[in-house]
């Protein structure tokens, strides 16, 4: 499959080299993941994805990490995203999280998007945090 | 219109107490709020779902007022409720949130919830921000 | 604006004679509001989904209308439309349902959906049963 | 892993004892279920929204269990949320909702949110009526 | 189980006539997937929504097929329905757009339904496209 | 309002110029209503995701506006974004839809969203083709 590639050449990405830095500081394996992911489908949008996500919004000084994982959590919980949550939780708790507060974060959105979302967070959470749980 | 009130007459409704001491202190004018509210067509409603959202889950000592409204914010960005929404900002602003950190909170919603819910929520901010500006 | 009508000359149509016998029966108004929505943009819509909503379920003899209108109230409440909701909370008022049921039809679904669409769902349903209240 | 407890000293908790004799009304394994919930990640939260769902909620006397699922299975299946679908099913089937209005009432959603979900919804109660058909 | 079929025996039905057409012209097995379909949980059901959406809608002259499935795989990701998504990036394909179009529209939801729903309909994809990815 | 501007002196952008040659072709006001937003309570966001959107997205050579147009008038109907729609729907028909083209599109969506979004949708269409119907 032929793909467009006129904006893969930058090798010198600036903002790809601060989104990779930033995934490298929330999840040690973050750099191989998006590298896996750079031989799939899309390496387009996975390269354009990683540098908006990461280098753009992430690497901005002006809100702490672990604030920016409560903010994630929060959402990714509410929109049902599971395991998109799982990978932001783990990131929470290398930047500072409690399994507690992470608990905390989710049993809140119970009243704003509703309480099977909520239980499907914590759900989420429990394969994580006691993972013989199932 | 009737209504079942067999619920009603717990006068000394510590969960009750709860949630209005820690409406005041995430608002000013929360308990007043809430007093309006019980006039209103689902009294009951009210009450009960103050009594769980602030006086059950906001009031537990597990997760600061900062990061739980950091949550919050993060969550009704992306649910689209823009009303809620201000309300959360306002008290975030008085748990310690800069304009700032709510500003970048609501950006990073444009990667989980498209950009137009973060349009939105940018929106919000500003009609209270710059109350000028509409 | 020229537009396909290749469907549109079935005069002695069935099942739009059923919609509009089922709308009679659900809203005194619901035989004008169609015929104006015929004059709008996509008449050939307003149409078959009338035939389809009206014509082909809600005629169908497994479900008493009282309970269609339940179904279809905490179907709108959570899905946030507001205006279709007051349609509908009419609509099941005249088959039967009091105000009071509506109300705690709208409560339960704090549960599922989240306590904003909830409040939005009292709300609209205030503006219907109390008309002054705005 | 340490969580907040103060909330769970209240053996003689009315609501709960409300919520566990309405959810063995609704389900012969509810109790059970509960118990079990409690051991999980959040016990607190099983039990506080066990509480407000089936104790201030479900249990108040302005509608009957029969239409209360109705109202659940509507929401539940253009929420999209399966599991719980099929749960209410249960409930509602017990409370003496037939499988055909079930089907009605699921097919209905098709309206308002979508035919994918409807079909994910029928797909639910399919696999709790029919079980050999997966 | 009994279920109403007093719309079932219209024999000469010139709407299922034409969804039949339109669907062996999108799919080479769609007459046996809806025969299949005919026989399960909601026989009615299966015929109403595919006389709607087949015969009534994607039979219009009004837009071509091809644009039609750039709407529903765009629709289908934002929605988070993967299920369906692979059926109409396969009837897609056969409507005549590539592979890399495909691609393309799905990593543009990215913009509007956030980048975890993009990820999860390049998964989607990418199960289509390359089978042994898995 | 202090705010983040490490990214903001990169001058010479090659996307933010893509960007904004892609709004020039997308719709003649586009450049001013960047230039506005850029004075808003979120610039860098504005930039950002004018740049990601339609510098890096829309600008890619492997889908046609048309079509681009097409997927994004499905997606923004099922997603209840009203205004957006409008924006986009004026660009479709700068890119070559017709009008007509653009009601079937939005018509289909009733299928997949709702038959309430599709009406929201038809609503939109119609005051951008039908100014003086409100």
């Amino acid at each position: 499959m032929e793909r467009a590639s006129e904006t893969m050449n930058d090798s010198h990405n600036a903002r790809l080299q601060r989104a990779l830095t930033m995934l490298a500081k929330m999840d040690s394996g973050g750099r191989e993941l998006v590298a896996t992911w750079l031989d799939g489908i899309a390496p387009d949008f996975a390269r354009m994805a990683t540098e908006f996500a990461f280098g753009d919004i992430y690497s901005r000084p002006g809100l702490d990490l672990r604030s920016r994982q409560v903010a994630t959590i929060a959402a990714l919980t509410v929109l049902g995203h599971a395991d998109q949550l799982k990978f932001h939780i783990g990131v929470g708790i290398r930047a500072g999280l409690t399994q507690n507060e992470v608990v905390e974060i989710i049993m809140q959105m119970g009243i704003y998007g509703g309480f099977p979302l909520a239980v499907n967070g914590l759900r989420a959470a429990k394969e994580l945090f006691i993972p013989a749980a199932g």
